[in-house]
């Protein structure tokens, strides 16, 4: 409210009295837009003392404003800046201080070329279950104990140099600990040196591409594939070539087909589970990948979003613990284990690239959150993630198998799906309903699920959804399936 | 350590004895950097109890390999991997056995395009002491406080929803309060819908910069100038235009004339307070600016990062505040305000332009700290932001006196600098030494501080060092100039 004694300049030498001066200048200022509409203003004691005159001169201003409509006094609450302002009478006010707000058009033209789909399950909303992309129940995520982990951190006096700047690499402490634990549980053969921390897998996927990528260069994905890297890499001003993905992941016949013919610069696979069928890339296959790799010379990502979450048996060893030649950018994330607001991720590549990323990422967010990464280092130590890990494996194992048993027993005439081997969502096909029409229908009901739009390949149509199971319980899986029920009949 | 079960596998039918089996097994991994040096390796007992064996078997495979030399056990602390492994013996094994690491340089190619100016002050140091860019007293944020919110947040049921995905834009608290708070503080006539929340001003700009240029747009920006942002336009692809910055900010007379003759798309200014050289732009030019940006039809992003902190007077209102056109983009910050670390910042634009910088940024990094953001909303509603505001304004105007105090009195003869009107650096001119020696001598006796490389923009060299008096107290600026004139004795 210092702003007030900017905004109203009193003249004494003029002959207009000083309470309508004061009126007058409130009247400009709300209409312009300065004071905006619903504003709480400073009772007539604190302005009269602002500006430096009686307050009976005040009380009188603000009697005239009450009496012209632009403020309100509410007894026991407050004097504001009225909602409803009196009709603004054409002729009466110049053009210039008409109340204004930013027009939503800029002056200034611009392509709107970054389309992202919003998956329809995005927004969480109070009361309706989600049948979102396959996503963790955060109500298990050891937040309490992250928070307390941040709150011992602050306390401690060597802990402030992080509230500095440095370590756009992430951390030291946090990249130790998670060198050891890559090693230790996927077998990369890692230093921190190595590892840029991220802001989660979507992070890392922009950073590699953009580090990597030219205008022109050809990059080749899955389809069906996950929409959210296609618009990376089509926005760094790179062909996408499309190679189809099978039972066991991506063909790598027809990808060495392509190497022949073309220079590939990078190709990207999701290997446990390909997003968004769910199924995981074969031993066999990683190793023609590798290969395939440091013949042609491609950049492989490897975004192993999902390692955590395998059902079946253990999860598949990381193309990057067998990579000799330093072909594989690994990417990782911690959103799939903790939450997805919880936003810390990893790349792991050969320390070249590593140290290129990180320039790069200086520009684009200048580094991460320190406080929250050293936390996550204490979490990994004490092996609260490590217990988190173990006991969301089960828990979603047996969310799987329940929803997939409903699918089969409710639904089995209007669905098909595979049971995945791992992952938080089951890639269901819709054999007789659409499903766009289907997912509006049970928005209504109280749902919320994605529909083809979220995962369609244009031309390519599959009709299909991926039902994530894993952040509902049993009964909720029993309501979503039930409304599904009721609306397929 | 699930993965021992998976590497070694016994063949109870072979000849060979199984402890025998089983130290070549772990010779062999080890060999391979599966078990990497220096991994804690379990117990006896327990690998026994894992690989299904007899646990003298396993005492005798341990026994044996330490007497090769691959393990090493400490008493009452355990087994781990030597970090000394024995040399290997060419031929006595396999190619693909050889210890690996991933190679530092990739097997695939990519042009190193980004390198960013590293500050030498960027990264804190045990015992020395740092003349910064220009960057708060960490040591005084309400770190606690903050930490103290976010725990009381996460206790709530209704705040859990925020940890699953959501709110690329900004949390809904957040932004209404930052309306709110712009509108009350800067005269910002903004709503909700206009802001997106960043991880800070470079985000901010990152954001806007790859939302509204094409390569071969012509951007304009002041010379000296921020390295930071110019390494982002020159990174799209754009061509910049440099224009002088005299005592009164941007040269407008000059950006007149480049506009008469090529078409901008882009003008970057730094209201408060131009970087590197502090100078304030005045009132008169931010007019001009507004006219034409809305004649010429470009954008132009008002870097308004330092508002918080003038001292001679109050601050400039925003160039945003008067714009009816929707010309500017607004880049507000927290992290000055509060510490370079916690990354939260926010622009301003015209709802368009908003809504595709928000699509941009799901590529980017998906969204933000929802958790944080709503913590900070807590402190801008209980009064904790606007009273540490206050105090650090208060404290950091005695700190800018003192520090430039000590240069007249005790580097007058060696430096030239103006007493800046906000922010917390001061743009020194060195007279005598090279500041490239004088940074890395005074290195060596302890102090940290920027040189000419830091600020110059080849072929201009200035040698100047904005020197950071906000983060240190008397005693630090006494010791800091201290070194200095003993150096420049």
């Amino acid at each position: 409210m210092e702003l007030l004694q900017e905004l109203i300049k009193i003249d004494h030498q003029a002959e207009m009295p000083v309470y309508i001066q004061i009126t007058n200048a409130f009247i400009h200022h709300i209409r312009a837009g300065r004071l905006r509409k619903g504003l709480r203003l400073p009772g007539s004691r604190e302005v009269a003392t602002l500006l430096g005159i009686n307050r009976m001169t005040m009380v009188a201003a603000y009697d005239e404003l009450k009496a012209q409509g632009w403020i309100e006094m509410l007894p026991r609450t407050g004097t504001f800046v009225t909602q409803d302002l009196p009709v603004l009478k054409p002729g009466r006010i110049k053009e210039e201080e008409k109340v204004f707000t930013i027009p939503a058009k800029p002056s200034f033209h611009f392509d709107e070329k970054h389309i992202i789909p919003v998956f329809s399950s995005d927004f969480p909303e109070g009361g309706k279950i989600i049948l979102n992309d396959g996503f963790p129940d955060s109500r298990l995520a050891p937040v309490e104990r992250l928070v307390s982990s941040m709150r011992s951190l602050v306390r401690l006096a060597t802990q402030r140099k992080y509230f500095m700047y440095g370590g756009a690499q992430g951390t030291e402490k946090l990249r130790h600990i998670l060198a050891d634990f890559l090693s230790d549980t996927r077998g990369l053969p890692v230093s921190p040196a190595n590892i840029l921390v991220t802001r989660g897998a979507q992070q890392g996927i922009y950073l590699a591409a953009h580090t990597l990528l030219q205008p022109g260069d050809h990059v080749v994905v899955g389809e069906p594939g996950y929409a959210g890297a296609n618009l990376i890499f089509r926005y760094t001003g790179a062909k996408i070539i499309s190679v189809p993905v099978d039972e066991e992941g991506m063909d790598i016949d027809k990808l060495e087909d392509i190497c022949k013919k073309k220079k590939i610069k990078l190709v990207y696979v999701i290997p446990h589970h390909h997003h968004p069928t769910t199924v995981t890339l074969t031993p066999e296959r990683r190793i023609r990948l590798l290969e395939l790799a440091a013949k042609y010379k491609f950049a492989l990502i490897e975004d192993d979003y999902d390692y955590d979450f395998h059902y079946a048996s253990k999860p598949i060893m990381p193309m990057a613990s067998l990579d000799r030649h330093g072909s594989v950018i690994y990417i990782g994330t911690l959103t799939k284990t903790l939450a997805p607001a919880i936003r810390v991720g990893f790349m792991v590549a050969p320390e070249q690239f590593t140290t290129a990323a990180t320039h790069l990422r200086k520009a684009v967010d200048t580094q991460g959150d320190s406080l929250l990464e050293n936390a996550l280092a204490d979490l990994y130590k004490d092996g609260t993630i490590g217990r988190h890990i173990r006991k969301s494996v089960k828990l979603y194992k047996e969310r799987r198998d329940h929803f997939c048993n409903l699918l089969r027993t409710e639904l089995g005439a209007h669905v098909s799906f595979k049971i995945p081997d791992g992952g938080m969502s089951v890639w269901t096909k819709f054999l007789s309903a659409d499903t766009m029409e289907l997912s509006a229908n049970a928005y209504r009901k109280g749902l919320v699920m994605g529909n083809s739009r979220d995962y369609d390949t244009y031309p390519k149509r599959y009709n299909s959804v991926r039902m994530g199971f894993a952040s509902l319980n049993f009964r909720e899986q029993e309501k979503a399936v039930d409304i599904l029920k009721g609306l397929l009949r």
